[in-house]
């Protein structure tokens, strides 16, 4: 690790680090330079063991300590607590940051198709009489498809709750949040590392790109119609569809799901005007759900 | 309603609104006064629905009308957005806000004795051969008991959950997190005014006075060890103890305990270090797990 003292927040070096808590102007930022920020030692070293490279380290003198064995040849910016959250535009509550490089997403179809699975050459297809050739992985079976979701915290919740209960895999809409977004990151622990995800290039016909890779596509609702969550056939592979915060699901996704499923709630309390639960709440149910021994 | 238009930010009429994200300045005032504050038209509804008295409303006048037919002998404070800023500290982003004085909290054994149970006169004892009458309510069954949460936010989500999947009471630990500060009250959406609450005199002795009231005591824990939530046996009365962020349970109210269980999770993410669920998640499935059929 090489270390560099800075001792002006303005130093073009730590153009990675500036300004967090502004959105759009991270949103350019870290599309245009295909980084994004990790926060925090645990949360540095996974991302570091997912395989993202790090660009650099910014941390005050402290912390120091807690990062000197990252592997590679890592060069850390070292200031002052004044100088980081002149950066940072907040006090940093645990005095480091790594600004790691983005790693291209897989598309849909290579995600939905696994990690051991790819396109067979002429020659293997003639051999084998079909077109896949297995590399020793597995299907994903429970996947989650998020829908146009707004807020980073609940994209890291979500990811952090799928992640725990086994989820194999997470499609995001077009417009949903994006979960290397530094508050997705933190509020995931680092689980947005820990579980595989694509984003759809076309809303309109993207669930039905999913359904074609051989998912049964059930649409989380509040409408207490719908097949309770614990009752659901779940087959062989599922898609659980789960709809921004307020607005739910659209009414073109609910339309082409194959099931709406629900999370049975109180009368009593629905008759008080408590008539949904949030968005992370429901998923949490939900992915519990959903990876129950198969019925 | 009367109106009260008020150009100056520093008017002692609003002394009830000040600096709302000062948590201390919040509490000390808050105790003082026996007030707390709810935030926009629809959780200030509930708030006066619910029977709290309405101490004084603070609005911008964009929102006046929105709340003009509010029950009984309303004072409006009216100000300009700036002034409302002001006073605040920050945007209100749904331009009302009401002051509302508090209720006095049931003690934990009247929130156990349920809304229907007093204790009977003498006359009334000699008839019935026992010492209660019932008033036509019910016993709360399934209770949760919160132990040293410290984030208002988790608090106010964990009582949305509650109300919404059919937990009958709440009991809180001595430093549990105020039910009815602000931001409490507005992450709940307004729940924490639809399920009954008592906080604990004495975190020592209080658990063993909820078992005495008839309650099974499970603790939620990480341990995969512990029973899976949706095979615990539940009985007829039971009370899910939950941990604070980060410590979970204490080790005397985990073996206080009649049962440990847990949230089945992914061996590959603990593996990767996903090792647990932020305990909004954690409340949302386990309360789920509580309400289903019982066995």
């Amino acid at each position: 690790m090489e270390l560099v003292e800075v001792s002006d927040a303005d130093d073009p070096r730590l153009a990675d680090y500036t300004r967090l808590r502004d959105v759009e102007l991270r949103k350019s930022l870290e599309a245009e330079h295909g980084l994004f920020i990790a926060e925090g030692e645990k949360v540095i070293r996974r991302a570091v063991g997912a395989g993202y490279p790090v660009r650099s380290v910014l941390l005050t003198r402290k912390w120091l300590a807690s990062l000197r064995d990252l592997p590679g040849d890592v060069t850390a910016y070292v200031v002052s607590d004044e100088v980081m959250r002149n950066v940072a535009g907040f006090h940093v509550h645990r005095g480091a940051l790594a600004s790691m490089a983005r790693l291209p997403l897989p598309s849909v179809a290579d995600l939905l198709a696994g990690p051991g699975v790819r396109r067979a050459t002429g020659e293997e297809e003639a051999l084998l009489g079909h077109g896949d050739v297995e590399r020793g992985g597995r299907h994903p079976r429970r996947i989650l498809v998020l829908e146009d979701l707004v807020d980073h915290g609940n994209v890291g919740a979500i990811f952090r709750c799928a992640a725990a209960l086994g989820i194999d895999g997470i499609v995001l809409s077009p417009r949903c949040a994006d979960p290397l977004y530094r508050r997705a990151v933190k509020v995931s622990m680092g689980a947005v590392f820990a579980i595989p995800y694509a984003r759809m290039a076309d809303w309109y016909a993207g669930l039905e790109e999913v359904r074609e890779a051989g998912y049964r596509l059930l649409a989380l609702t509040p409408d207490q119609n719908a097949t309770p969550i614990d009752t659901v056939k779940t087959g062989e592979r599922v898609a659980l569809l789960l709809g921004a915060e307020g607005d739910g699901l659209s009414s073109r996704w609910l339309d082409e799901a194959d099931e709406s499923v629900c999370i049975p709630m109180s009368p009593t309390a629905m008759a008080a005007g408590v008539d949904s639960l949030n968005v992370v709440a429901a998923a949490a149910i939900a992915c519990h759900g959903l990876m129950r021994p198969s019925r």
